[in-house]
């Protein structure tokens, strides 16, 4: 039997009544397979408010140990955005080097789709998570004055984009063995072309793989227009930021999507999460929905290996959408519903 | 009466095809009332693969002395990305100062919603023209090598980003009094909280504005899941971008839509344009739709005074697509029938 030591932020908000159904998953789904530990971070806005912590060295080491990690949700209106961001997510991201960050978009069957006429929607977003504008390289002076000037700088290098672009052709060869990179390269000239040099590059040697590319404008029209002519989507932290948000909103909603912040080498563990965030608005009150949760459960499974694991959730939550998606149900009610049909 | 002299740029492909129904939009809303004399410069993809030129300095300088600028559309797939995007119209926006970027979205009564329950969506994006991402501040060292790095800079200032900021309110107070700040404040800290910080501050001085803020990211998700809860938006060069055309698919598609590059200051001639592109593969065909052209046209009059001859042709388009929106016609036809009711 395997032993598999998990890494639990619960975080704030909905994060702590979600992510104990995505840890049920996991146990159920390896029953006789797996054994799991879990080490508990008490980390997230209600830690920060407590004792001005975010993320202590101390635990970013034993984080660090483990085998993977599975988060709820972080954020509280009360505190000024950019801290928790910052300091607790993007740092857990920077400093485990997960250079992948998946985000699976699918319209089940029994989910109403915002568009008239969605068709069927079937994609992943492959976004680069450690570089480009989100990694703080910016600043300003003379803050507060009229001549003030802030500054962002994108930063891409060859070593970053080219990993992330080699996990893009190896997903399509699993798919539907179709890229489009996605990027703003008539404006942004020197990181766009790098982009491309580098998908043309990898993609000789998967020949069978077919690319295309949309300036990220066109996308978020294709995204509403015509969201099945996507496979992958290939593109950079920023641009993968809007486009998932937009892809969760038109497969209904970011309550059936989940991500993971990957680290393809397997020096770091990786994170999976849901993408909704920590909802203050219905915390407390065994309403949120848990199925984006226990999804990202199913994308851990499957990145340690557990295939067949991960396939019996996936197919678990479909079953569940099919027949009851459409009804008022508690977390508790779809987190049972789901279990049983794992 | 009044002698106006209008630039005119038509471009590439339909450009050239919708440009001449803008013209005579012009002319008729205001007859009796101002006098047109054209300037016509041809520049565009067609001029570059002829001899090289994308904007001669003595065009910019004539271009400088007219009233305003009527644009049809630039591009050509033979042209690597880059070349006349950051040439031609960047080059022109960024040197006649034109710092508001400004493009409505109206959902039209008998124009097909890609969404299932659109509502009535008509807002404003108030888009920075002259900052951020698109300043042309970014390059790359050891390109080709497994060692390059590029960057790509965002530069604001609060000279620039406070000069749009008022033109948003200005325009709220003529609308719903409504603005929706977007940005990323919580990873691009030093430009979002200048951007909010000056929201702030000039909204002291209109107390009858409310406003709020959203991430791009969630932005992107209200477009399509509740676009009616915005009137005016405002934001940067790049997010303006990605959300406009994101905009444009939602209410119908980018045939719809115009824009206006402003120099508010009038230091510089304005310049307006239909949203959509040079579209190669109907080029030629009389099959391109003049409206978006014809709605720019109303743009220009509004922003050289004439409200009342704009109010005209928007009455004018809004009643032909109410009767024939759907129904398919050749460019001449909806001209003329657009023309018709001026
Ligand atoms: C919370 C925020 C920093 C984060 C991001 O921008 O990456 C979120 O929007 C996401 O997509 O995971
Ligand atoms: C062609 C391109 C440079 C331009 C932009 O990005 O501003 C276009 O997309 C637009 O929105 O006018």
């Amino acid at each position: 039997m395997e032993q598999i030591t998990i890494a639990v932020i619960p975080g704030d908000g909905i994060g702590k009544e979600v992510t104990p159904w995505a840890q049920q998953a996991l146990e159920k789904a390896t029953e006789g397979q797996a054994q799991f530990a879990y080490e508990h971070f008490d980390l997230g806005a209600e830690r920060y408010l407590r004792d001005g912590e975010i993320l202590p060295e101390e635990d970013l080491e034993r984080i660090k140990k483990t085998d993977a990690i599975l988060l709820g949700a972080v954020g509280d209106p009360r505190i000024k955005a950019g801290i928790l961001e910052r300091g607790l997510l993007l740092k857990l991201r920077f400093a485990l080097d997960q250079y992948v960050n998946l985000r699976p978009s699918k319209l089940y069957r029994g989910v109403e789709s915002p568009l008239a006429d969605p068709g069927d929607i079937d994609f992943v977003v492959v976004r680069e998570g450690t570089e480009g504008l989100y990694c703080g390289a910016g600043g300003a002076i003379r803050k507060g004055t009229e001549h003030e000037v802030a500054t962002e700088v994108s930063i891409n290098t060859a070593y970053g984009v080219e990993r992330v672009v080699r996990y893009a052709f190896e997903l399509a060869m699993k798919r539907r063995k179709h890229i489009t990179l996605v990027h703003k390269k008539n404006v942004l000239v020197n990181a766009g072309d790098m982009w491309q040099r580098l998908v043309d590059k990898v993609g000789e040697e998967y020949p069978e793989v077919t690319t295309d590319y949309n300036h990220i404008d066109a996308a978020t029209i294709y995204l509403v227009t015509d969201p099945s002519r996507f496979d992958v989507i290939l593109t950079d932290n920023l641009f993968g930021d809007i486009l998932t948000d937009e892809a969760g909103a038109v497969v209904g909603g970011v309550g059936y999507s989940a991500s993971g912040c990957i680290n393809a080498s397997n020096e770091y563990p990786s994170m999976f999460e849901p993408i909704h965030g920590s909802a203050p608005d219905i915390a407390g009150q065994n309403k949120a929905n848990p199925t984006a949760a226990i999804l990202s459960a199913a994308m851990l499974l499957r990145h340690l290996g557990f295939d067949e694991a991960a396939a019996r959730i996936d197919a678990a939550v479909e079953a569940d959408i099919a027949e009851l998606g459409s009804t008022e149900r508690s977390t508790d009610e779809v987190g049972r519903a789901i279990l049983g049909r794992i």
